[in-house]
């Protein structure tokens, strides 16, 4: 089911509601990286970041929700993502509390006429559910996904996860389920006095983040080429 | 102050966290959006977008936490964010529940000789408060910051915000308080045996998004010139 919400009612034109599941699964296959927003009651997780690795850092703040950037991949009809099994909000999400995911590809600046009509082009998709630890036995396969998400064909250069990587590592999975998708694609929407008047009035269109040319690490031993999924990458 | 919350040793070299308010300053000032959780309780907001003008959706799903991506600006001491005071989830964070504002700036993927260890380069700030409305007699100077902001110069290009527009638009500050800032910035940490092996590692460099050539808009008058502060955008 998708939107089953009625948050999702469009409110502009230029902001549109997309209700297709395929223009959301496009959102979440070209974005890296999620924002996980959980609710944390009065003793927070700490802030870890999008790294695989983790540690949680336990938070005595007053704060009781947090936020928290984390790499995603897309597994069908749900999402997975990945982090140490210390890490405190990895902990947290796992038990199954209400958790809001929301990807944002910003597009593009809208320059209007008015700071009033100034805005910004971008698709955005908003997801509630709950996460669920993957279990052990799926725990390899869903770690694949994310790994090929991040850098297609890199898990067929690799060696096999160890399991005491494994073990460290907690996978978790929501479900696709109420769901918002906001495109804004268009122009500036000025007034018709603001459109006769002197001020200009556009786009500017704003990349996504580019892949530059990959650098070998200090210690990488002489003659090693760079991979086929590292030179791939670079040529996204 | 920063960072209240204790800090054990750093897990990984890798991932520092960082307690120089210049660096989180620097951050928040080169990021365009954050995203900014809310704790909705039982009815919560909508999904607005980043765009200066969402009106809000009314929500009667169990969502009890609510991440929305928003145009940030830093004001000196605290951040200020802009919406339609039509919107759900503005209206909710100007009630001064608790809030956590996060921004992530992903500069790289690290491409490690195991899945295990890869991961990414980032700077990422999770910064913990409760909003507050700018009152009217302040509005039109912090729009000001958060326009110079998105677009330096201009402000000065444009027409002074009418009434209509400032009592249609909420402004909400949150001082800069409690906060932490992760950065990782460095290689591969791959143990001995993996180094050894036959497996590239590296960094894959991922560049910000970089302002595109400007396009004018369909309903452009024929002979308005591309203003300086756009000129000035495509150029940075």
């Amino acid at each position: 089911m998708s939107r089953t919400s009625p948050r999702t009612t469009p409110a502009r034109l230029r902001e549109l509601a997309v209700s297709e599941r395929a223009e959301l699964d496009r959102l979440l296959d070209e974005v890296l990286i999620a924002h996980v927003g959980l609710s944390a009651g009065r003793g927070g997780p700490g802030h870890d970041g999008p790294g695989q690795e983790d540690t949680g850092r336990e938070d005595t703040g007053r704060g009781n929700v947090v936020v928290i950037p984390t790499a995603l991949a897309r597994d069908g009809d749900s999402i997975l993502i990945h982090g140490s099994t210390g890490s405190g909000w990895m902990r947290l999400a796992a038990d199954g509390r209400p958790a809001c995911v929301t990807v944002t590809a910003l597009e593009g600046i809208i320059v209007a006429r008015s700071a009033f009509e100034s805005s910004f082009r971008y698709r955005s998709a908003v997801l509630f559910g709950a996460f669920s630890p993957v279990p052990d036995e799926a725990k390899e396969h869903a770690l694949h996904i994310i790994t090929e998400r991040i850098l297609p064909g890199r898990p067929g250069e690799l060696r096999a996860p160890r399991p005491r990587e494994l073990a460290a590592t907690l996978v978790l999975r929501m479900p696709i389920g109420e769901w918002s998708l906001k495109v804004s694609a268009g122009w500036p929407d000025d007034p018709a006095d603001d459109a006769a008047g002197d001020a200009w009035a556009g786009v500017i269109p704003l990349s996504r983040p580019r892949p530059g040319p990959p650098e070998p690490a200090p210690d990488l031993r002489p003659g090693i080429p760079v991979p086929r999924s590292v030179r791939d990458a670079a040529r996204r």
